[in-house]
């Protein structure tokens, strides 16, 4: 890399640490514990959150950003669900912070959670914080076992790893455990999920988890 | 996106453009067709190059440069196949023309094909030329049928468009009609191939494109 290009990503970086510092303070000072999901695209972010919004309805409240290139697709698909929802679009761009920041005014009260769901890329957004609590790599199977240590920013920087689409591995050239082992090498404070949106295997350990992450119980 | 941060990138825009072009001038001269494999992480760039080595060998000459983040686990694979193969790992950059440029006095003599593997990222890479000659955007099935709208500059710069994973079709909610509808809207003259690397689906109507793009006849 170019020293000129060096500065500048110091810069932006620099930038995006002292903004991110600013979300998780005003987030952490109203209790919202705030998630990061980052992913290559189609990895299922939007089908996860969806599957998360059913579990979470009936004692919690939860409110979304979406982060993507174009469209506002996603945005819908969350809204259908009854949770409220906003779309950034970055024309490009792969961090979402500034954009973030502008959100919080509009954010409910009483939000338990709020997730945030990055433009999908397994590479850039592993670069930036977004003033989350916990941050979340999302793994397909069918993208493959040799992907950790491929793309190991995501994997160190996270605090949980959630494999998706675990109904598929029977049709796949597929190893799980070898996944787990490479990622937990990179990383081994990651807490490890092994999911399936269609089956509904291991949503309800993983929503588990977020509930006993929380700062506050909930609302009677 | 900053006023600083927008310069500097058009700075690194204008340096790939001059860079590109002098590798597309080295290339041309020495009548060696340039392929650019863009996808996300797991779309399988490096098993479909794999299937396509199998195919030119009797033929043709063909080496590959495989970008990578980090691991040189996609050149040993191409290796195996008898390839001569080049590894770039960016170390979190996603542009790789300069380190293409240093390649290129490295290349054999005789020559028909050079295959990049860019970097599994649908976003980054879709802005850097490497002095390809075709451009191929290569989206697997699970990935999902909404794609192309959500990251359309991939589709947009990209001369051929390669479905691949068509295997795993009827374990999915996918459709393929839709996805090449919806990138012909974005660019009508992509050429659209539905591939499978575990059936052969495909591959050689996809090889036989790869030849027919040649300027020159093979040595015989």
């Amino acid at each position: 890399m170019k020293q000129k290009e060096l500065i500048v990503i110091e810069d932006i970086l620099g930038s995006n640490k002292k903004i991110a510092a600013e979300i998780r303070s005003k987030l952490e000072a109203r209790q919202i514990l705030t998630v990061n999901f980052m992913s290559s695209p189609g990895a299922g972010k939007t089908t996860l959150l969806e599957k998360i919004a059913e579990r979470l309805k009936s004692g919690y409240r939860m409110a979304v950003i979406e982060g993507d290139i174009e469209t506002e697709r996603d945005t819908e698909q969350i809204r259908a669900k009854g949770v409220p929802a906003w779309q950034i679009t970055t024309d490009g761009a792969c961090h979402l912070e500034e954009m973030v920041a502008k959100i919080l005014p509009e954010l409910p009260a009483g939000l338990n959670f709020l997730f945030i769901e990055n433009v999908g890329n397994l590479v850039c957004p592993a670069g930036y914080e977004l003033g989350e609590r916990l941050r979340c790599v999302l793994l397909s199977a069918p993208e493959g076992d040799d992907k950790p240590k491929k793309y190991p920013k995501a994997f160190t920087t996270s605090d949980c790893l959630i494999l998706t689409k675990a109904d598929l591995i029977p049709h796949l050239p597929y190893d799980q455990e070898k996944v787990r082992k490479e990622a937990l090498e990179l990383n081994p404070r990651l807490k490890v999920f092994l999911t399936s949106a269609v089956t509904g295997q291991g949503l309800d350990e993983l929503v588990a988890f977020f509930i006993a992450s929380l700062d506050r119980p909930p609302h009677a």
